[in-house]
């Protein structure tokens, strides 16, 4: 006998990368960003440490709503705060799609997105991207009350052009489209527009990528007021951590450490994605803090993943349909990517002269 | 037309206590300690802002269950941690109540029950305590999935002898009995032994209040090895930040200053009590840091509520079924309960002198 529901039973639950305990590590596994967040936000979350951590934070983290509409160019009442991206998605699950109902979203994209709707009991229809990672149009016909949309892409990096999903928000009835913007800070363009233009796009992102704030646990969803003014029912009542409304709301403020380190990471991520072509690993044209290339079929992906752990060099292997032959490497140090080019060279030249 | 699911667009959400901007309040309204958390607390939350914020936290947390099990003397596989004790109960109706399956509980109580059963679409029995607020024995025969039990209870500070509560724990035929011990610091037993004894009981901790770290939001919940590890899959994968990790871990570690705050309200909860009486408003026997106070019907609770706040002196009144001639009222410093009482006595004596 088992006291959980059927639907809890029977799932397995989320897989995170790998975070080990230890030192000594070349940590390209979890999209994290190599340099430090701002200071000036690492002094907002020290004084929130001493000062008043013993009271409630504000509800709604006004302060970072604030901060983060002025950055964006929004109002306060369109932006939802949430720990971290994660609970912005849980929260739309729970807002938007009853049991039975449908969840629809991409295939192969943020592994997350089964496991919230296997909790929810929703039925789900994954609709695999083709090849290019041009956005399938099934995803319009699927009747889904929730459409979620990574833009970029977890975990090929591509990204889709807005008016893409402008069609696609304006296709779905009473469906409500997430734009899933969390490595949209290392893209080209995004889709905040759409928020003004269509009743039913959501657009979320994350503090953990570009603002180097992970371990924090802060982010957004910004909408119009009448999405945002229902998901906040569904949201646990204290949310985020009062540290994490100061010091996101003092990283939202440092933009200048952003762009710094973002042109930092797209410099180093261009210098990756050359090397791993001239080791005859090609990637997918990124916008995101990271690559998905093609490991040769006689060297292995898996057997590289294994090899460069062995060496303490931690990149994502997906033991998964269309990923098997893939590896994810997050756009580390000038200096990592040197040892992990490295590291790939000698790997793939030993299987070259098997 | 609405986006939502009708569960969602019926509901109202939870409506927290007035959390003021501005200083020069009495803050006597949702349960704060009045004294700083440990300083090796501030000191361990502090380092974790500056180092290691940029990666993401251990998902499982388990620096802080490891702390926990051995202040408890249990296992950390018998501990889940979450984002404050609300993120728990959240957990726990989505891994044990389905839609349209039952939760149930006592009344009066904590006001979130109702709303975690509502955005989960399930069905709620709401047993009324009786006048002395002992443990109401139709909680047993609801069939329920889930039955929440918060001892003390919130708001009337009471509480149910741990043998009531093994006997509910046991007549539960395949439902899951969670104990909210969020206030159980402050009072003279706890129900820890039930999870030896009961494959069904979790027993529920927050850190927000004995620990004074209501603004990291940290709670955990002990149970048997088989319920933590099937509520792991329904939390979110990172649900528990860098700094509430090292911070958490730290405060258990200084139960010596635990134990001094502890004594301090406890002697200040006596004092309290005794003041309001005089003042011809008797509290029910609390054990936990707030009491529950029975105001003269002709001078009004939400009367003296709102006299109360007018001189920035906040307590809480709900205005529902049983509690409109009560006010729920913190254990702040000895002056803060001073300043309430002397206040307490000119609105009374006004009244009085109508």
């Amino acid at each position: 006998m088992s006291y959980f529901r059927e639907n809890i039973d029977r799932m397995a639950g989320y897989s995170p990368g790998f975070q080990p305990r230890e030192s000594g590590f070349v940590k390209l596994n979890t999209n994290e960003n190599p340099y430090p967040p701002s200071p000036r936000a690492v002094e907002a979350m020290t004084a929130a440490c001493r000062e008043g951590i013993r009271k409630y934070p504000d509800p709604l983290a006004n302060a970072l709503r604030k901060k983060a509409a002025q950055v964006l160019g929004t109002r306060p009442e369109r932006i939802l705060v949430g720990f971290g991206s994660d609970d912005i998605l849980t929260v739309a699950v729970r807002s938007f799609c009853g049991p039975g109902e449908l969840i629809a979203y991409p295939y192969p994209s943020y592994s997350l997105y089964p496991v919230l709707a296997q909790i929810q009991e929703a039925r789900r229809k994954e609709v695999d991207f083709p090849d290019d990672f041009s956005l399938p149009g099934e995803l319009a016909e699927s009747g889904a009350k929730l459409v979620i949309v990574p833009n970029p892409n977890a975990p090929s990096g591509t990204m889709v052009p807005a008016d893409e999903l402008k069609r696609l928000a304006d296709a779905l009835a009473d469906g409500v489209l997430l734009i899933d913007e969390a490595y949209v800070d290392f893209a080209e363009w995004h889709c905040l527009g759409l928020v003004d233009a269509c009743p039913n796009v959501i657009v979320m992102r994350t503090m953990s990528k570009s603002y180097s704030l992970a371990g924090l646990r802060v982010g957004y969803a910004v909408a119009a007021e009448p999405l945002i003014e229902g998901m906040m029912k569904a949201k646990d009542s204290y949310n985020v951590s009062g540290p994490a409304i100061a010091g996101g709301a003092a990283a939202l403020e440092d933009q200048e450490w952003l762009r710094t380190n973002v042109e930092r990471i797209k410099a180093t991520r261009a210098r990756l994605i050359e090397g791993l072509a001239r080791l005859g690993c090609p990637c997918w044209p990124s916008q995101a803090n990271f690559v998905l290339a093609r490991v040769p079929p006689l060297a292995g992906a898996e057997r590289v993943y294994n090899e460069l752990f062995a060496r303490k060099i931690l990149v994502r292997y997906f033991k998964q349909r269309r990923l098997e032959d893939c590896l994810r490497i997050s756009v580390g140090t000038d200096q990592e990517i040197d040892l992990l080019l490295a590291a790939m060279r000698d790997i793939l030249d030993a299987t070259a002269t098997c």
